[in-house]
């Protein structure tokens, strides 16, 4: 049975890069051997590297200045690397979610943070407006899609300091203007490739204006001075990323993911609002496109498991809710066909009609 | 053609794990999902890192109150996390090669570093031995196998204090007494798996005894108490490092594994000990029996780039040294064939006869 892959991450890949990935664990590049067992120093694979570089250049439009780096270690190491590299006094940071709260946490190691919104205290359902930011910090955080709470910020803010934005689960969902960001990172395994790899997109010359000791490992620098080869990358993850952007561009890139991510988010969206049985949790002004929220209304709430399990029978996968928000979560990162949202639409009115 | 793998990491692995790897990439666990979208919390892979912790307490017989560990990062980034998690004042460290000399540059900046020998003034060529280790230290840290000079240590030394070992290019090469250290850490790209993850191994009771506050994503506590699934672990690596496990268990374990890379190293040795042509560049008892690392005499020195080009026509890749050594290195690790190694002394023998 062809299986319906919501998961939020890690998540669907597209065929290409799959197809590819495993063809290359075959045999890299008419090396003779895996992909797994080749040197990163190889001119095969450091070719690679370069590529999984330029495409994310010319995907995002980057403009000079700007440095994409390629860093083991998942986006929560990037949850104290950011202020490590950029805090020197105060930052400031927005509270929508987990991961949010996250960063904050570990910014708070190294400086003074305020939090100039919060949708916490109802449970992080929308996604905060009409703050100020203050010109007086080093910098300003933002997780721009929130994969449990399904909300997002589909702009790119104007701000009087720094930007920093955690991207991770909606990088290439959307064009961004790079130039009003000084630090972008997003963990690999939604939009790019399998797990392993962060993908960061950074502004040089706002390094290197701290006063504290950085550990070699954790300075930007170090990687931007050896082309994200200072220690040996994520050799596959890296690769599977370059199939993916090689996907994109073929797909005519992020503008054409778009429009084919909003009309995915619109079928469901739309089915959700139309069901008597079915109910969205976030604010309709922060809804994401990337994961879509939703709980069964009270009087069928005692259903949601079943509707798991019908999901299941029919090759759905990965719909249970974050246990944080309940209910489901259907994640439409740009891989999932059209043809994966329509089947749980299918299933939803099914189960409707059939309760 | 097939063939001669000598690189020194990213390196060889066993037909086995690519073989496994490749068709999981395909369809992963019966799934009908790719390894590489499959959610790390489903069911198939908590069983798969489940698996590759036991696997290695089992294959290296790790005692009661150690806690094994995937990470990403890379085995640099242990270099401050160790010192992040363990320096209070000062540590012993031996200066054995590059990568020690990294990891001493780390621990520097958490605390007080006695070098208690070296072999630096004369290039690394041997593994110190004789020096005293000072009961004063918080821990003593030990590069066993130095990559690029070919020198090991092949035994588990006794210490007053805490014993911190890389390992990352010779573990799973001969059984290891790990009562004996607290913490051992190894990038899995060599005996292991694919780049991309870190294997820890560490005594629970000796953290938690610094004074600093250690960033979560840097602090093994956060990784033990989540069992390694804290954020997403790299699920490829990690997968393709449990079917390397799988492999040398059922190859006979680790003594199995010992005992032909013993038989590897000696036939590489021997040719290299019975030739006019090529000579060995590490003391005779500070040899490493997983890098190789040989020179040609200076009468032939000139024909050094010809026998790297002589190899590659015979399928032989990997083998020039790298450039603090200079001539070759051939890596020997656990998944390279008796059959390559005979191959390389053949074209040793070959290529001397025609000059």
């Amino acid at each position: 049975m062809k299986k319906h892959n919501f998961y939020a991450g890690p998540s669907i890949l597209s065929e290409y890069t799959i197809k590819h990935t495993a063809d290359a664990v075959n045999n890299f590049a008419e090396t003779g051997l895996s992909l797994l067992e080749v040197s990163h120093r190889s001119k095969e694979f450091v070719a690679v590297m370069d590529e999984a570089q330029a495409l994310v250049k010319e995907l995002l439009d980057v403009p000079e200045g700007y440095q994409v780096l390629y860093l083991g270690g998942g986006a929560s190491l990037q949850f104290c690397m950011a202020p490590m590299n950029l805090l020197r006094t105060k930052a400031g940071y927005l509270d929508t979610g987990t991961w949010a709260a996250n960063a904050i946490k570990e910014a708070r190691l190294f400086g003074d943070v305020e939090v100039l919104a919060s949708s916490k205290e109802s449970n992080y359902n929308f996604y905060p407006r009409g703050y100020e930011v203050p010109s007086d910090l080093d910098y300003f955080h933002i997780t721009t899609n929130n994969t449990i709470y399904g909300t997002e910020l589909r702009e790119d803010p104007d701000v009087p300091v720094r930007l920093v934005a955690d991207m991770s689960s909606d990088i290439f969902s959307r064009p961004v203007d790079v130039a009003k960001y000084d630090l972008i990172y997003a963990g690999a395994q939604k939009n790019l490739g399998p797990a392993g790899a962060t993908l960061v997109i950074v502004k040089e010359d706002v390094l290197g204006k701290v006063d504290r000791a950085i550990p070699t490992m954790l300075d930007y620098r170090t990687h931007i001075k050896k082309g994200s080869m200072f220690n040996t990358p994520p050799v596959l993850p890296v690769y599977s990323s370059l199939m993916t952007l090689r996907y994109y561009k073929e797909m005519g890139g992020v503008k054409a993911m778009e429009k084919i991510d909003l009309e995915k988010a619109g079928v469901l969206y739309d089915a959700i609002d139309n069901s008597k049985m079915f109910v969205g949790t976030a604010a309709e002004d922060s809804r994401s496109i990337m994961n879509v929220t939703f709980v069964m209304t009270p009087e069928y709430k005692e259903l949601e498991k079943d509707f798991v399990d019908f999901c299941a029978a029919r090759g759905i996968v990965g719909i249970k809710g974050h246990r944080s928000v309940g209910g489901f979560r259907a994640s439409l990162y740009n891989a999932l066909p059209l043809e994966s949202v329509k089947a749980l639409v299918d299933a939803m009115a099914e189960f409707e009609k059939q309760h």
